[in-house]
């Protein structure tokens, strides 16, 4: 199966979730709209003819299938590329999981736009700054701690104690992503979250994903993402 | 099976999409914080010894297995209470529907938080005028828009056709709870999404949604849930 991804060409953002995915898992795969455009993707969305249109990037073709929502496709594939166990309690864990990474990443993306995505960051920059200081002195804490008690629990570096999953492989995103945008906050917060870190440089030591860091395809953190690294947020 | 429900018993909130489903589905469940208070769904959360923890009501018990996030329980409900079709490609697709109901809730949700569910939101009072203002412009014509599409193509009254499915529910209770936070703006837009109108009308005429709806297992609409009737709001 060659899978094709649908996602922006000029950002990581969500679709980052599924590249890491397929990339751990060696799958063969086009990005299609880093090599035809984001036309190429608008196009299948507003096509009158697709009878389950998406709602938004990122989508995956899998044949005649195309899933959207970022943990969906992570669900669709991890099985197939290895990267979840295979009982059905163990698969709805990790996509249970990984839901909560979403509402997450949200929260994250609300740092710089709480108000509209409509909007630009500097139209809301008080707003901005009232929301990220609420966002970590609580839910940071409540969000990360809730991965790090899930680790602690799982008997092992993964959040399945041995194998790695797609899980991981986000939440090597999310310490990835935190570091970029609020280095000095992070910085602070690491000490409460060890086995998030030693996830964190497991995943980043694996062979494939070391690699893909090192390679064109994995396109730089800036500040069109979701993780941005705007100095007056990390004060 | 008896299915055990924890949420909130005071509100409506993410569980009455769970509740709906069970309802519809003529399942044998309990409600578990509405009878025995909502300590008893926190000490179910804290308990050291739970080995997969949920992160956040409302989640489900079904024999031993635990669920949480509302997309997910439906999904896991659906095929059980035949509130969607068994196939593989069937299922996914509710899915991906039903996620991105929760994506909108969140967004609901944060028309009266924008800035922190940790405060008041009489302390995010400008911010809440100023989120509302640009999802009712933006978000709210795009999210619907987008269902009402897919109702289009679906061939009948329901996203799959002449089968209701938990995503049906869902939908209706959206409507519902547009039509009691934003009643003024909500009677202004209903006339551009007929389908989704239409198929708020089917779920409730629906015997056993009729029933529950009447009974007092319906927790009236009220100012703690996700949706809030403040009038500033609703210019």
């Amino acid at each position: 199966m060659r899978y094709e991804l649908y996602y922006w060409p000029e950002i990581q953002g969500r679709g980052e979730f599924v590249r890491l995915a397929l990339e751990e898992g060696g799958a063969r795969y086009v990005d299609v709209a880093r090599r035809r455009g984001a036309d190429a993707m608008m196009k299948f969305i507003d096509k009158a003819k697709t009878e389950r249109p998406p709602y938004a990037p990122p989508f995956l073709k899998a044949g005649k299938l195309v899933i959207a929502q970022t943990a969906l496709i992570l669900h669709y594939l991890g099985p197939r590329l290895g990267l979840v166990p295979r009982s059905k309690a163990d698969r709805l864990w990790a996509l249970q999981l990984q839901m909560t990474i979403t509402d997450l990443v949200k929260e994250i993306h609300d740092t710089h736009h709480p108000i509209s995505s409509a909007l630009y960051y500097e139209d809301q920059r008080p707003a901005a700054k009232r929301y990220t200081q609420a966002f970590w002195r609580n839910r940071i804490p409540k969000l990360l701690g809730y991965f790090e008690r899930v680790l602690e629990r799982s008997g092992g570096t993964y959040v399945f104690g041995r194998n790695v999953s797609y899980v991981d492989l986000s939440l090597f995103q999310i310490v990835e992503g935190l570091r970029y945008a609020f280095p000095k906050r992070m910085k602070r917060f690491e000490a409460k979250v060890p086995r998030l870190i030693k996830l964190r440089d497991a995943v980043a030591s694996r062979p494939r994903v070391a690699a893909y860091l090192k390679s064109k395809r994995r396109i730089a953190f800036n500040e069109w993402g979701i993780f941005r690294a705007y100095r007056a947020l990390d004060a």
